[in-house]
């Protein structure tokens, strides 16, 4: 049973590497949307950020567009990192490829759509049906998961 | 050595499977909470959540309940995510079975009732002592792992 | 091919434990530095942690101190969980182990450096070379893994 191991090897691992790694580089490019705002609106939460670029500003502690990229973040840490945990435990688990591709894809699509929705804010329900496609995936893999584990 | 290995085969890593399993819907299980506080509070952060009620509602940056259950998921994320990742590279690290089900029930134990007892505003120190515990047990795995690792 | 696996059989996995402990560890020491600023300034967030002081303190909802420890501390969350599960992915996909301490090595020297610099307020671009070079450590290793992958 080498198959239904964590190496390239198994290529539903091999599958999962892709879109775990997709996912994480979504959410880590949400830092360079935050800088981005944080510099358009020149709204800067240190002091050292604020004199670096030499004006008279105050230390800003509340801008609407910073905040709704940092909501969006937030959003990913939490929903993002556990795909990927549970990813891992649910890969070590022995699912079927197929079953396994469906779980991974639809969780990737949701959460791009998810960002792309939240930074547009385009009205709801687009977001939280983005977001409880993703949650429903992760709560499908835990349970296909936890039914392998012991006590 | 196989039996050292990040598969079922191993009897520490299926018990972990189940434990981080466990833990990582209980963090998930956070953000149904905090929707709940938001519709009943009628607390939004963002104009199409509170469009999509059709009140004349403003934004609101903060509410007592809401952030309660956002300091405990934020607090969840803080700890069970390292729980998780620290559990996984201790099982690597090749620990006995007893050794790992004391640090795996310990946790998820410690972090079930830090919920309990942070949603429901428990006089300290029950917080904090569930903290620590939790900390305790991921500092053990930090130093029983590490000193296995290579530089 | 066995040499390629998430086990300390593998050299590159027994090097990644090291610095992933390493880098977690210095995550979770920020919960400290935050207890720490909150007793001394006396500014909590919970009506019951006022309480358990005796005082008749407020909740506070802003210190700036408090709160430079705390985005200090979210950043790690967005940077170093990210490290560790790439990494992971990355050593799966079997690196050199010369490009992997590499970059394992380059990633915990930038964060340790990165919460001296934040935590000292050490003027710009300090802070930024620091995020940018664990962020650049986090992209290499992510295209290295995803040339490995499959869709």
């Amino acid at each position: 049973m080498a198959v239904i191991s964590l190496s390239l090897d198994n290529p539903v691992f091999s599958a999962f590497v892709t879109y775990a790694v997709l996912v994480i580089m979504k959410t880590m490019i949400m830092s360079f949307f935050t800088a981005y705002q944080r510099m358009t609106n020149k709204a800067f939460s240190n002091e050292e950020d604020v004199a670096s670029f030499g004006k008279k500003l105050e230390v800003t502690r509340y801008h609407p567009g910073v905040e709704r990229v940092r909501r969006c973040h937030q959003n990913d840490l939490e929903n993002v990192i556990p795909f990927v945990l549970l990813g891992l435990l649910y890969v070590a688990s022995g699912p079927s490829l197929g079953a396994a591709l469906l779980h991974f894809r639809a969780f990737t699509v949701a959460r791009f759509l998810h960002t792309l929705v939240y930074l547009n804010s385009v009205r709801q329900p687009a977001r939280a049906l983005c977001f409880l496609c993703g949650i429903v995936v992760n709560i499908s893999m835990a349970v296909a998961t936890l039914s392998k584990g012991t006590f």
